[in-house]
């Protein structure tokens, strides 16, 4: 009988603890440059405009760095550089600051996203506000967050079955374009109110229970794949537009009630 | 010979720190509301959506409690509660929460307006942002901000003579209407960069150096009182669409640098 040597896979708890020290390590490497004036880089060879900061950089590197030290196993997938494929069941998926327009105007409404997968599926997720001093982070079972008081509440989202009645958050109106505008357009006419600006802060409201719907278009896996946990262990549902698990990026709305998203994926599907 | 006394104008520190005073008695008023889930009562009869909460209203009675304590000859505009003429050269304008919008989704981009008139021109500024910590102060010569860390700095605007290069913020697409939309939407094809959500968080960053225009509609006096020399003592400009003094309100365009001001005039006059 030939023994059989299987890695031993780490407790979840050790994980989210993981997370939050990359968490820390994202933060001192981004903060020295919010509030600064930085030089903007332009990575778009066509002209379109999306910067990077060399904040951004910095804490991608930094949380690299840190991952494969620890679980040199795992995998790697981040906005700045390329992917690190891993030889696991686990991969990292980062955007060190998601919300990168926010952060050049000075504005706190940008966070570091830190998710984690097992065999593909979102099992950690973590966004770190540093300059405010807040944190959202869950695993499966059970949300969290802290504020600047240092108190640590439980994350639920609220009742909201009617469109009429909720807030919904989506981070550009320009997201949109063709016929997925004209159906937001027609969401954001059945909503109560809308605001715009927040990237991954919108979201973190919801799992609060400050926002009802968020619907936007475009997003990375690494844009999304922290805040699954966050939402879902709230209470809320996060799907594309079309129904389908979040985990790819794309179209995604996500409310904070199940009544909400079915109605808001109604909407949504009809002007297409 | 009559001898006649004459009412000694306060020094303007005094004003100044009594403006503090305010925003801090203001900011425990509201701050037990904030990210709790309180009800949103709807003060316009016609059905349109305006939430007033009761931390609007309670940091407002504390405010003009404290002034008529201290300068009963004050006089004291406003949003929740009748104007209270006064007798001298002092006017107090306040708004408890800019950004009542913001507020209820749990964002932090909302603050405590405090402007002081003399003859009805600008004389103290006072922005707070309780819940990140933050607070931005000016009279007629300088102006200051205070973040978080506790440190203090010189507001100072940036160079930007060139719209093609210039970030904008404003509160919502929505404030604008008719041929104001179409010159918003002209003024928004020419910047670099435009983000939605702010109300004065937006104009503090332009103070600070991070956003080079912002432009909104629809503002009240105490919307705007508290901003003009936070902006005019970093360097900017901030008048009505139309060129004028900024003092009641209405149409807003803050800039800056004086050369982007004039370039955003004159594409907002040529719409009109």
């Amino acid at each position: 009988m030939v023994a059989v040597t299987k890695m031993k896979d780490p407790q979840i708890s050790e994980l989210l603890n993981f997370a939050h020290t990359l968490a820390d390590l994202a933060a001192g490497a981004i903060m020295p440059y919010f509030r600064r004036r930085i030089a903007v880089t332009n990575k778009m060879s066509d002209g379109g405009f999306d910067p990077v900061t060399s904040a951004d950089r910095a804490a991608e590197r930094a949380i690299r760095k840190a991952i494969a030290a620890t679980y040199p196993e795992h995998g790697i997938i981040g906005e700045e550089f390329a992917a690190a494929p891993g030889s696991g069941r686990y991969h990292w998926l980062i955007d060190p600051i998601d919300g990168t327009r926010a952060f050049i105007t000075g504005s706190p409404l940008w966070g570091t996203l830190i998710g984690l997968t097992r065999d593909g599926q979102p099992l950690v997720g973590v966004m770190s506000q540093p300059f405010t001093g807040e944190r959202f982070w869950a695993d499966t079972r059970r949300g969290r967050w802290r504020g600047p008081d240092g108190k640590t509440r439980t994350l639920r989202t609220r009742s909201c079955p009617k469109l009429s009645e909720a807030v919904m958050t989506s981070t550009h109106p320009d997201l949109f374009t063709g016929a997925d505008a004209q159906a937001f357009a027609a969401l954001k006419s059945r909503v109560r109110m809308t605001r715009f600006g927040g990237d991954c802060y919108g979201y973190c409201m919801l799992a609060t229970g400050f926002v009802d719907l968020v619907v936007e278009a475009g997003l990375k896996p690494y844009d999304v794949m922290a805040l699954i946990p966050i939402i879902q262990s709230a209470g809320g549902v996060i799907t594309t537009w079309d129904g389908k698990p979040a985990t790819d990026g794309g179209r995604i709305v996500a409310a904070g009630d199940r009544g909400l998203h079915a109605e808001a994926l109604a909407v949504l599907s009809a002007r297409r």
